[in-house]
Parts: structure tokens; C-alpha cells; sequence
């Protein structure tokens, strides 16, 4: 069983208005006058391919952003069972009001991009709920605005209402200090209480201009900007007050989690600086990632595969990053064989599918079809032995 | 030989004053007419104990700060033949106008800050001049402000006239974008041509606030921020036009390099994402990193000892972080042996001093009866075979 834990989807701009409350509706169509200028800072200026149309504009990735028949019949080819849907970051499908550099949202007009924000997820739950295939998808809610702390609250229990399966953060909220404010907590009780993970996706960065440069510091840069969230709800208690709060950290490799762990525990038992700042944690950084915490791991490489019990195997939620450019479709299982080839066979079914399973709460009897149907075999990956470094080529 | 690459020194409040032009004196007397403000913030806000003078204000490593027989005698019964000298990042001999949050500077003021910097330079020029022993000392300049290049370039060009050794910079620009802006390249040459390498020192870190977490959150972030600066100058092309350029970071851990020398290579070979973004680098970013860069591995851990051949021996300065509780002061000889049992003589040799040598011009002639006096015996290191993990222990 395959589900991966990174996909991503966007409507079309009619329906994004259709979806949007009628006040915006003239702001949106202003904004999307001259939809090239948002396609190009996308492709130029980031250097990040958003599937585009081809001169009919009906290229098959981009239409299955919002066609869910052709989404669902990528989704079989790549041998996928189900997803996990995030937003487009970019490009005509994005969310009203977003670009890259801001994203989730524009900083510059964030009451527009809170109802951008209510149009995504409006628009997600509707897609989700009409596939033929519903159990297939889970969605997640954006929440890019939280000033409002009561109306943040608001639309992550009406996005469980309305069957979505987590909420998506911004790296850091677009005023104060950080994720460790203590006006925060209802955020981290709903969440908890309503079993919504909480996700970062890699894509928020600094502004560098366009200078030479600005767009390889940013890809350097933007995975460790995701990365964040962990430690604020780690260091400000909020992972100890909620235990059953989950946090995934999705597009934002892997191989960075080891080490991390290391640092953070030997910060907690006082071992770096002769400094004891335990902030009131009752087990070791590295057990609240254990416990609580996941990796959306996209286009997981044999390197982070090799770490995967210093990251912890059933912390690990591999991903495809489909449609995007950087993911694994259209080649998912050469990439799988080139990740996985030699693990043994719990650990592969945990790390590709299982985790994914309990994390987002997908109905397992509703998916073994389409797994049977569609899903690789699991001897294909044991069978096959992998030559270690320096040994002959098996 | 033991060269010490982060060591930290400062003056008296009285000097200071002495040092700063007249007009900045009123503005410095009234910041620090409550120096227990700026004690406190140090050791309560974010941790970090100063060294800290008792009843009388004569406690030892507080007067090694400003007395430099003391200085010498501290170094001697560390083993440590020669320093690089930082300036204290907080407390009273911190230079004038500075904070650890705004390390190296207070970006509220910073017409001020860049006075502070000028007579913290000053007082440190002559303070290595007049050593018993100048040639155990390399003291850098703290170039703090550079919104005027020119003042800038010069100020420099003075650091190296006054026989100082290199740079100190923010981790980033008070304005701007970043380091990677075109108009930064007078420095970038002045730098090269004049043979000072630049540093960013460990220490800088956005504004937390004084919350629950917020002080262990900023010990988990703050190391990152000082190592932007390689990939700032690696992908706006600065260690390409300048091959001569030298770029030190210190005190900012080395477990990292490894993994982010991979990841920048495997950005400019296109293997991620499948961008193609080499911004007319003709190395691979780890060469840059090996021809042009050196960690200031203070305090340096077992484990980065053990990922030495990946960061580079060549690129590794060990430093003591004398004297910072967190530093190896006064247990510099079983810090030593801890990290650097049973690793071969050469090796040694070059992390522990060699290297150092070479980067800051040090005289071997007059550091040799130095040496000889204080040093520890490679013999000590080598003879001593460390259980390999799993082995019996030996």
C-alpha cells in the first residue's frame, strides 16, 4: 500500500471565484488580470516549474489539479493508493491572493488572503467529497491568517466538519514573535482535541530580490524556515501540555532529523554550554519527535533511507510530491527501488503507506482495492539486494 | 602547538569611554549607568553566563578581559600558545552600544554602534600591540555597520595597518536584502586583497521576546543564522571573483558542514528538483568550501572529530571559547582528549594549530619557546587508542 503524504491540488480561477465571498471577487480578478505575471515569478524568478498548460492549456498535470477523474487515474499509474493534498504554492491554481514568497499568503493583505484561504478549503472539501473515489484523498485546511484567534478556531472546526484531515501553518504567523506565544494555545487544543495534525510545507523564505543569487540562497534556505515549528512547539510546551497534538513536517527533506535530535536533547541535559533551560519538558526533545511528530518525506533519497531509524521508522510518511516537477511522478517506482530496494519488509510497508494509514485516518477496507489494484508488490522491493558501498555490484 | 581560533576579550567601561569619540561619550555613560541591566539580560534572558566578576570585581577570567598579563597566564595554563580574539558579545566588556540580540549591534542606533565598533578596534589594536607577547594574540576588527562602503573599505584598510588579522561581521546586513547584493563587492575586495579573512561569529538570532521557550529556542536557531553567510557569498558568485577571499565561522558547531557541502552540491548539479541553477560557479560548492573556508570549531565534539576527513582537516580551527563557561576553559587539556584521542599526528597538527597558523599569518618563530613551554606533547594524543563503538573498550 502506497499513500503519499505530499500531493498537491488547486482549482481552476473560475471556480476559486466562484468559491471566494463575493467582496473579493473584483480584488481577485484584478489580481489575476494578467495571470502570466504570477506563472512567470514562479518559473523565473524561483526557478520552480509549476505544471503548465501546454497552447490548449490542457496539459495532463495541470488539469489534474482540479479534475479529479484524471487525477485519480495519475494517481493509479503512479501505483498510489491515496494522498495527502496540500495547495499549490504557485501559479494560476494557487489559492486566491497567495505567491511563493509569501506562502502561504501575501503579508501585504492578509484579510484578502484569509478569505483566499476560505475558498481553498471550501473549494478542497467539495473536491474531495465529490471524487468518485473519496477515500483516496485527504485534504488539509490552510490557515495562513491567526490574528483572530476565536475565527482561526472557527474554520479548523468547520474544516473538520466538512471532512477535511489536518491544518496547514504558516512556518511562523505574519506578526509577533513566533509560534511560542501563549495566545497560540486554542490553536494547539482544537487540534488536539479534534485530532487535526498540524504540517509546515517547505516554500516560505525570506525576501532576497531578484539579484544574482536570490533564487539558489532561497532553495538552500526555505527547507530549515519549515523546519521551525517543531522546536517552538517543543521549547514553548506546547507538545507537552498536548499530548495527542501531531505535528508533520512535510517537504522538507529528512536527512537534517538525526542531528537535530541530537542537538536539541543535549541542549535539554545541559551538555552544550553548561546551560540548563529544560523549560518544564518531562522527556527529551528526541521523545516528543518519537511520540508526536512525523516527516512528510518527499522524494525520500537513499541517504535519509539509511537514517530512518535514527529518524524513527514509524516517523516517517513518504511522498510523491505529485504533479510537481521536483517529485517522483511520472518515475515514482524507479525512485521507490532506488529509496527502498533491501529494507526489510515492515519497515518498508510502515515508512510507504501504514504510518500515512493511522496519521490522516484513512479507511483501510475502503483503500485495499485500489491497493491491490494499482499498489507494487512488496517482493519486488525485498528481493531485490542493493549493493553497499565499496562491496562489488550485485 | 595549540592555537586557539575563539577567544573573547574587552575592555573596561572606563577604556571604552576613553576610546570612543567625545561626542558618543554622554550617550555611553547614560546606557550604561545600570550595568547590572545589561549583566542580567545576559545571564537571565538568554542563559548565558559572562564571566562575571565577584564582590570585589577581580574575578579571574572577568580581569583576563583587559589585563593581558592575567590574559597570558590564563592561556599558559591552558596550553594554548596563541588566541584569536572576538569581542565579549554581552555584558560589561561588550563594546559600547552593542546587546546579544542585536549582536554584533543594537540596530536601533546604529550611528552608535558603529562608534562602539571603532573603539572596541582601537582598544583592541593596541591591546595586542602592547602584549608582552603580541605574536600569541591575532585580534579581529568588529566591522558592525556597512551602509557606507566607503567608511567601510577604509575602516578596514585602518584594521590592517593597526596589525589586526580580519573581520567580524553580522550574520546579516541591518538593511537590505542580504549579503549576496552587488554593492557589498568593495568589501569582498578589500578583504581578498589585503589577506583578511571574514568571520560571523555564533550569536545572532531574531527577536523572541522574553516568553516561555524563548531563550531555548534561540540556543536551537542561533548557530544557523551565523552560517549563512558561506552560501550568501557561495551563490551570489563572491568566493568565485575572489579565490583569495578566506571565510571563517566560528563558534557555530561543524557537524553540519558534511551535510550541507551535499545538499549545496547536489542543488548545483541539478539532482534536486531538477533546477538548474549554478549562477556561474565553475566548482562544485564543496570546493569552494574547501579552497576558501575554515570552521571555528570551538568546543569541537567527538562527533564532528569523527566527521573531520568530510568537513575538511585543512578547514578545521579547534577553539577554546575562552573564556565562556560553554568554552573548554579551564578543562582545555580532557576537552582535548576527549574529541582527539588516537587521531593521527598530522591531522592533529593541523586542526589544533597548523591551520590557524596559516590563516592568520601567525609568526612560528616567536610562538616556538611558547610552544615548547605550555603546549601538550602529541605523544599524549596519539599513544592513547580510543575503543572504537562496539569494541572492547581498551
Amino acid at each position: 500500500m502506497i499513500i503519499s503524504s505530499d500531493c498537491h491540488a488547486g482549482a481552476t480561477q473560475a471556480e476559486y471565484r466562484d468559491y471566494l465571498e463575493a467582496s473579493y471577487r473584483a480584488r481577485y480578478d484584478s489580481a489575476m488580470s494578467d495571470p502570466d505575471v504570477i506563472e512567470r515569478r514562479s518559473v523565473e524568478v524561483i526557478g520552480m516549474r509549476i505544471p503548465s498548460s501546454d497552447a490548449n492549456g490542457e496539459s495532463a498535470p495541470l488539469t489534474a489539479q482540479w479534475n479529479v477523474e484524471r487525477r485519480l487515474a495519475q494517481l493509479d499509474t503512479d501505483g498510489v493508493a491515496a494522498e495527502v493534498i496540500f495547495p499549490q504554492p504557485a501559479g494560476r491554481a494557487a489559492p486566491p491572493f497567495y505567491n511563493i514568497f509569501g506562502h502561504p499568503l501575501d503579508p501585504r493583505d492578509p484579510d484578502a488572503a484569509a478569505a483566499g484561504c476560505r475558498a481553498y478549503n471550501r473549494w478542497l472539501a467539495d473536491f474531495c467529497a465529490n471524487s468518485p473515489d473519496p477515500a483516496r484523498h485527504a485534504g488539509l485546511a490552510l490557515v495562513g491568517v491567526v490574528d483572530d484567534i476565536d475565527t482561526t478556531v472557527a474554520e479548523i472546526e468547520w474544516a473538520k466538519r466538512a471532512g477535511l484531515r489536518g491544518v496547514i501553518l504558516r512556518s511562523q504567523p505574519l506578526s509577533g514573535y513566533g509560534w511560542h506565544e501563549p495566545r497560540y494555545e486554542p490553536i494547539w487544543s482544537v487540534c488536539e482535541d479534534l485530532a487535526m495534525p498540524i504540517h509546515t510545507h517547505g516554500g516560505e523564505g525570506p525576501e532576497l530580490g531578484n539579484l544574482p543569487g536570490s533564487s539558489s540562497i532561497f532553495f538552500t534556505e526555505v527547507v530549515w524556515f519549515a523546519h521551525r515549528l517543531f522546536w517552538f512547539l517543543l521549547w514553548s510546551g506546547a507538545l507537552e501540555r498536548h499530548p495527542r497534538l501531531r505535528l508533520v513536517l512535510t517537504e522538507q527533506f529528512a536527512d537534517w532529523i538525526p542531528d537535530m535530535l541530537r542537538r536539541l536533547d543535549a541542549q535539554y541535559e545541559g551538555t552544550v554550554s553548561n546551560i540548563t533551560l529544560t523549560e518544564g519538558l518531562t522527556m527529551k526533545p528526541s521523545e516528543y519527535w518519537a511520540r508526536q511528530c512525523s516527516v512528510g518525506a518527499s522524494f525520500m533519497s537513499r541517504l535519509e533511507c539509511e537514517r530512518r531509524h535514527e529518524i524513527g521508522i514509524e516517523n516517517i510518511l513518504w511522498g510523491s510530491d505529485f504533479p510537481h516537477d521536483e517529485g517522483t511522478w511520472p518515475n515514482t517506482s524507479d525512485s521507490l527501488h532506488n529509496t527502498f530496494d533491501g529494507v526489510p519488509e515492515n519497515e518498508l510497508r510502515a515508512m510507504l503507506g501504514e504510518n500515512a494509514l493511522d496519521v490522516y485516518g484513512f479507511d483501510r477496507e475502503a483503500l485495499m482495492p485500489h491497493v491491490g489494484r494499482v499498489g507494487p508488490l512488496v517482493e519486488s522491493f525485498t528481493s531485490v539486494s542493493r549493493s553497499a558501498p565499496g562491496s562489488p555490484r550485485g
